[in-house]
């Protein structure tokens, strides 16, 4: 019998899951006034779907699981696919199209879906990520307009307003003028993967170091004077998306920028917590299937970014054959959750903790009397431990005292 | 891209969605208000903890889950076990078993733990049943006497009252008394697995029934008719168990009866909800690992159990190597989800549900007052949709309408 949990995965103890049940029920508290409905699908999928190649680098990681009875041949087998016919989903968006697909008529148009669930990737292990983790998307399927991106901003940020999280910024770009500023800058379409891979560097090394890189790269240098030109520009003036709406005019629909900032615009009017929404042209998130709108939750005491999304109109259609806007926002529960171990948050607590203990041999009658009161309290709401008494009481009573319990009532035999 | 989900395994629509929520939820808030802890182990579990003969049948039904990298040499691999070196787990005990073993020192002692999470097997598909599916299972370790029945049994009928699950019946009984029972008519050791699988047809094919069904089995006339002698007695009896503590007082200690009768006693005196607690001597429960009292939960309505549960003290012992008292009950969650769904049951609805509509091409200036009129009302708990306006308004306000969004209102541009 191995008592450790399989390499990469982990135990959840009482004080974590006190935490992440009060989270998810927040979530679907919160979500459920934007009407986001809930919805789940198996942790297990075809093998086929998983290895579509929507999945990039998380493809790699596939947890595999065996074929069983007769589909299984281990004598003919030569190569895994042999052996395998469906594995352990690595996300929740290649399931969400999946049950789009399969349930679009059962399904409200637009469809707000809600998905809590865990996930599983064969990374290598390492502090504070696990092969198997939790994952919480809202995306919305056939709204093409901006009022996705809207909703979808301002449910998440309710969210994290309401865990208090103060000072945190949603950067917002588009995809279209990422593309729209390397075409006017002189970058071909074929560069695009490799300019926004550096571009995407330069909260860390700067626009030196950005530039640096682009030349080993080999590109021209008044390309890169051009581009970095535009960002300089950019950050000096107060209107950035009114300077690059005139200046992009040639290469790309002045709508996208018109959107972007109705969004912002909305957003700002609208929000209840305490944030902002900054327009950050070096945005680029790394997932190609994005098409438009991309943005990303960045938490000043965190240091890092604890959830992003955006826009991806073709993924759905490619699953589906039939085009299906889309756009999505995942959080990073689990980063959420470790900030909130960190900064040792307490779940509100809504009744009283009362602990009983009862003396050994206590006879029935006064038992089932004491049982009764407990349960009485129960029904209040009250959260009552009822336990025998032990030989070290002192001990039992710091221990509960530690659990929350403050206040103790004792039985005695009479 | 296949649509369907895996053989077996079910996609969850919103409306069940909104159901299973609502019951988890409540049972968290409920277990909780007896001091449940809840705790959580991966779901995938080591083949070798999952293989250990504690699963029984179960044991057969095993995702198994592919070796990764260096460890999977396809080339010398001639048996299943070459390849796998993990599995989905098939309940929630064998897991908490691991888990109580890693962590016995961080946990309170007794440790009251809620645990609810999908289980795999790999089942014959048929309705109703799936190969994914949720358990949901309380458990105290480490607490000797009937409280650990009494807290349990109270627990689990609170959240069916809850439920307004009526006329339901706690049918209770201890394998002890089982034993001794058919020690008393003459059985012996090596037959009570044969006898008590008859047994357990009681209910569906009667006294007689069971009566040549052991004669079948060579069993002697004169053993048969003591053991069904008992049987007529008990049912005769107004008090079943007093009857049985004289009768059996040769062959067991009285104490086992007494118990029974302090843990019906307190459960009726302290229960919040409407049911009954009868003794029921048939009760046989298949799980061997079974040590002590058994119950099971009858739903008139339902004609099935919908959860049942019972004392197991040397389980926990066989993984951990020390001896731990332990007690049981697990719900049928998907059961009664089932039931819930049958009954049409209604999610109490906490705020309003409203949705706006807004009809295209909005001037940004009334969008933003739109969005914001929106969330300041979902800050008050109300659920908002928002959404833009179709062509065909009639219709969408009907789907609207049986999403439950009773009051619409409309934005037209001025």
């Amino acid at each position: 019998m191995k008592k450790k949990p399989i390499t990469g995965m982990k135990d959840i103890l009482p004080n974590e899951m006190e935490i992440r049940d009060y989270v998810i029920h927040l979530i679907k508290e919160t979500y459920q006034t934007f009407g986001f409905y809930s919805m789940e699908t198996p942790c297990v999928e075809h093998i086929e779907n998983l290895t579509g190649k929507q999945g990039g680098e998380n493809e790699k990681l596939i947890f595999k699981i065996l074929k069983r009875g007769e589909k299984l041949n281990m004598d003919t087998a030569n190569k895994e696919e042999d052996l395998v016919d469906s594995g352990l989903r690595y996300d929740l968006t290649v399931p969400l199209s999946r049950y789009y697909a399969n349930h679009t008529n059962d399904l409200p148009a637009p469809f707000k879906a809600l998905q809590i669930g865990n996930v599983w990737r064969a990374d290598r292990p390492q502090k504070g990520r696990f092969r198997q983790f939790m994952q919480c998307d809202i995306d919305i399927l056939g709204e093409p307009t901006f009022l996705a991106e809207i909703e979808l901003i301002l449910a998440t940020t309710t969210l994290l307003g309401k865990l208090n999280f103060g000072d945190f910024v949603i950067r917002i770009n588009d995809r279209k003028i990422l593309k729209a500023m390397a075409a006017y800058s002189g970058f071909t379409e074929e560069d695009y993967d490799k300019v926004f891979i550096i571009l995407d560097k330069m909260d860390k090394i700067g626009q030196d170091g950005v530039a640096g890189e682009l030349e080993k790269e080999g590109f021209a240098k008044t390309t890169i004077e051009t581009y970095l030109g535009l960002f300089q520009t950019i950050n000096k003036e107060q209107q950035g998306l009114a300077f690059l709406k005139d200046t992009l005019s040639q290469v790309m629909d002045s709508q996208v920028i018109e959107d972007l900032q109705t969004i912002m615009q909305s957003v700002e009017a609208a929000k209840t917590a305490e944030f902002k929404i900054v327009f950050d042209p070096t945005l680029v998130r790394g997932m190609s299937y994005y098409t438009g709108s991309i943005f990303e939750i960045a938490v000043e005491e965190f240091g890092a970014s604890v959830g992003g999304g955006g826009r991806y109109d073709e993924m759905i259609g490619k699953f589906t054959g039939q085009e299906t806007p889309a756009c999505g926002f995942s959080i990073g529960f689990e980063r959420i959750i470790m900030l909130l171990l960190e900064k040792n948050f307490k779940v509100p607590i809504k009744g009283n903790k009362k602990a009983y203990l009862i003396e050994k041999n206590m006879p029935v009658e006064e038992m089932l009397n004491i049982i009764k009161q407990a349960n009485e309290e129960r029904s209040q709401g009250v959260q009552v431990m009822v336990a025998m008494m032990k030989k070290n009481k002192k001990f039992q009573k710091e221990l509960l005292m530690s659990e929350g319990y403050q206040e103790i009532q004792e039985f005695f035999l009479q």
